[in-house]
């Protein structure tokens, strides 16, 4: 049985400084896993980042852009933010990617790097279960101007300053007045955001299938909020109007000291990032495990 | 400016008993409105146990399936409880519906008594918004045998009885296996139902036009157990594995003593009800009042 | 070094049926339990019902009031349901209670069976750590009368029936009015009863040693509704305003078909249960074990 | 009927800069209760700075240290801010305190502005009742020394930075381990702040008279977590143990760049502050009233 895809890009924790006992351990690792598939008669192509940071070599790099044109497949060593950051910069690109975990389990990356080697062969067959997680496209406009532009997998937040007391914010949809909201801050979240800070600050679980955001308040004022689930093909708009010192974060990235009157725009991207799981995989088994609904309280 | 809608249902609080002075002023109120209706070039059909619970006469009478088939517009006067019960017999039949409220307002019954005569007109003319809802459809197997059939326009509850402890249902949806859930119960609410008891549950808020489920757990056992939202294409099955009395809910129609193995299984309708609101309206306008967001708790 | 408890009384699962092959092994263990008391120099007299049911024979028997006049004591093997039945019958003589736990860790029987012999014997020498308890004393009024009374070291619950819809309850404090409740029900619960159902609707934790109660409403129907902790110096008042076959329950006892204008009483009972756990135990020990709070969600 | 408070300090919004128009109308608000104090036959001292915002002359003046030395009522004019601000101040001096609110109803400050000339007169008689409010003694302690040092009425709330992830914090109780948290912060509120921040980050309310603070996280990462009530005799340590740009809150205090292993501990207050209300009042009906308990979402 050999790999139905042929160029399999291979990515690990691409954006972090490792220190040397830890990045000879992944090197090995990566090694292993390159090995691997060029045995399932895959040509291996190392993340440019990946390869330098750990001090991978003896395989040809290219970054992710090039990654995206070449591969038809990526491969990607760590966890679940790791996959979401190459999961951003591959989704224009169609790109499916399968995830390996070196430390616990995630929500995306659930092949333990100890069983790669009798999971793999199966889905490199073309054995999986394809998941398809929808993005969210994030604008920050101030007087009239685009000032910042994000892909969000998970979520766009919108944040009090730090010792600087609550922020007014008006919500909109199709520009359609919702609510000012007085409050720490606003969420607004994917499917896959769902199971990060949203579910922390109360918000309820989005199957991944399903079309709609979440927006979830963060320590609202009015008692009788509540978390309100969206069809995704609506426009989301949130307007500063009252807080010194706010934040918007896409993901990882973080647009500091919000003026009044800026106005964050939430859309889906048409692009979508694929997923694939082994065979037989349910998001729920996932779920499941991750929120330990196998023990109970009491 | 003549109405579109030619042929009109009247349809007031039909499945309830009435105390004579109520029916008085009801029946005032239906004869005013059936009038008005003619004046806007409408034949009105007045359904028929609304004509015998209030005693109206003077127009024709027929019940609900006669008034599917012939009526091009349905108007309810009553509450939110009032429209759903018709609009769960209406949609297989497509007829819209404006709902005038007696009472206080409803999310869905948004025209005040008072002021059906200004309200009504551009309506009638074709000045209106169209709010699609979905709706459930429930089957109860017992032993390989639907026992139940029911559609829901809110929500379908499984409950345990009310002085025998917690009940045990095991959730699969599309033949995955979700969770066992020990709990005083589960609901699967549609948007409609996301606020009403799934709201009081601990739910979030569902916009009517996202196509999704809302699965929300009362007092679950297990604290990291959260509300579940679902695309709506799914499956959801319930089946009873623990508890004594445990009975079933569908909207206003309950079921009680159901045995262990016991399989109550949702899907969406093919059918969809559809609800015309004055020019303008919008959800978040209704959620806004219904929620008290104006006014801040400290 | 020899006990300082002389007369102890061993109580197992004194109010259950039990299978016969379980209670060969449950008899085994008391009988090992029993012997290694008496080997402390301990004279061991046995719960009269215990003896019963699991058909322990060679040792003195004797109903629990006998129990607490003359043993000064308590060794209780089994759950916390147990520990918690037979704490309010000794709670008026004032026995401690040691709980042995045949399953998984309880919040109050926290020394696993295989393990009694090690952690028994400085606690019989007086190293331990001692826990009291509150109680609640419930009357139930109707018409002036009472008409059950009962003691509750979890929670009085006034419920709604199982396929009646809400209840609508007058709450009262100290004769002053709180609200008028609509909800699925409420609880009171004690600090020790906030680990068990009042947890499940969504109440706060209570460290044992808070002279407090909360009320917790179930499924309120007002989003603002939230848990309320009283001084227990209080007397909390609930009255049935509205709603059919409403219940209420104290533990483990229930009193169906409450009526209209009855009226639940709940004061502080002048007792309390003191419960001994080994030397180093803390409450936040167990409270972390029991709730998981080493295993984060994502 | 006279005053039985002969030396009356009159405070008002003290530490705000206020613009002149609202200054003028402020001032002639103040002139008059002071006028109408005199003529209860009360002495009349107003606060310095209160004088000096407001450019209100005619009336001895002194800071807060010399009118609770001298005074044996305070007369509060602003919001619950301003109350709860000098009600830390007065409180080593036992000065009672009565609140008349500018704007809208408040839960400690419950005279309108346009009725105190009905509603003072039998206070100052003596017909009054009383509220006694615990307050939170709090230390920041680094490298073993004392940094900072704060009375709180409300709470004491750790914070993550704006833009910078979780924080961690060892919470202790009385020495004793209780977790390692892991959330956006953490908030301890005494009963009169349960109302504050710590409702909105969905903590329970507590009675005034409840001798406990609440513990709440926010945003936390475990989803088992819960706040938790504890007796205010123990002593309650916060440590830093990760994250960047945490804070501490003090009420209206804060503390910037906490370190790494910086420790928060928070004990009572020996002192409480007094508050007197209009004979009848209850705690209950103020929540009510702020609660938004008479209307219901649906």
């Amino acid at each position: 049985m050999k790999s139905i895809f042929r160029q399999v890009a291979l990515i690990g924790k691409y954006h972090t400084a490792v220190a040397p006992a830890l990045a000879a351990s992944t090197r090995a690792a990566l090694e292993d896993i390159a090995n691997f598939l060029a045995s399932q008669g895959c040509e291996v192509h190392v993340e440019r980042d990946t390869a330098a940071v750990i001090g991978l070599t003896g395989f040809p790099t290219a970054d992710a852009a090039a990654l995206g044109t070449h591969c038809d497949l990526g491969l990607v060593v760590g966890g679940d933010g790791t996959m979401l950051g190459i999961g951003r910069q591959l989704a224009r690109f169609g790109v499916p990617l399968i995830g390996i975990n070196q430390g616990r389990l995630g929500f995306i990356t659930d092949i333990p790097l100890d069983q790669y080697r009798t999971v793999l062969p199966p889905m490199l067959a073309g054995e999986y279960e394809e998941d398809h997680r929808s993005l969210m496209h994030a604008h920050v406009v101030r007087d009239g101007q685009v000032v910042f532009d994000a892909l969000a997998m998970n979520d766009v937040v919108v944040n009090r300053g730090a010792t600087s007391g609550m922020v007014e914010l008006r919500v909109e949809v199709d520009g359609h007045f919702v609510a000012n909201q007085r409050a720490d801050g606003l969420i607004v979240a994917t499917p896959t955001g769902s199971t990060a800070y949203a579910l922390s600050a109360g918000g309820p679980l989005l199957h991944p299938s399903t079309p709609g955001w979440v927006l979830v308040p963060i320590a609202p004022h009015t008692l009788s909020n509540r978390p309100i689930v969206l069809p995704d093909g609506v426009e989301v708009a949130i307007e500063l109007v009252a807080g010194r010192d706010a934040s918007a974060n896409f993901d990882m990235q973080s647009l500091a000291s919000l003026l009044h009157g800026d106005r964050i725009t939430v859309r889906r991207s048409q692009h979508k990032v694929r997923f694939l799981h082994p065979r037989g995989w349910t998001y729920f088994d996932t779920l499941r495990k991750k929120m330990h609904w196998n023990e109970g309280a009491a």
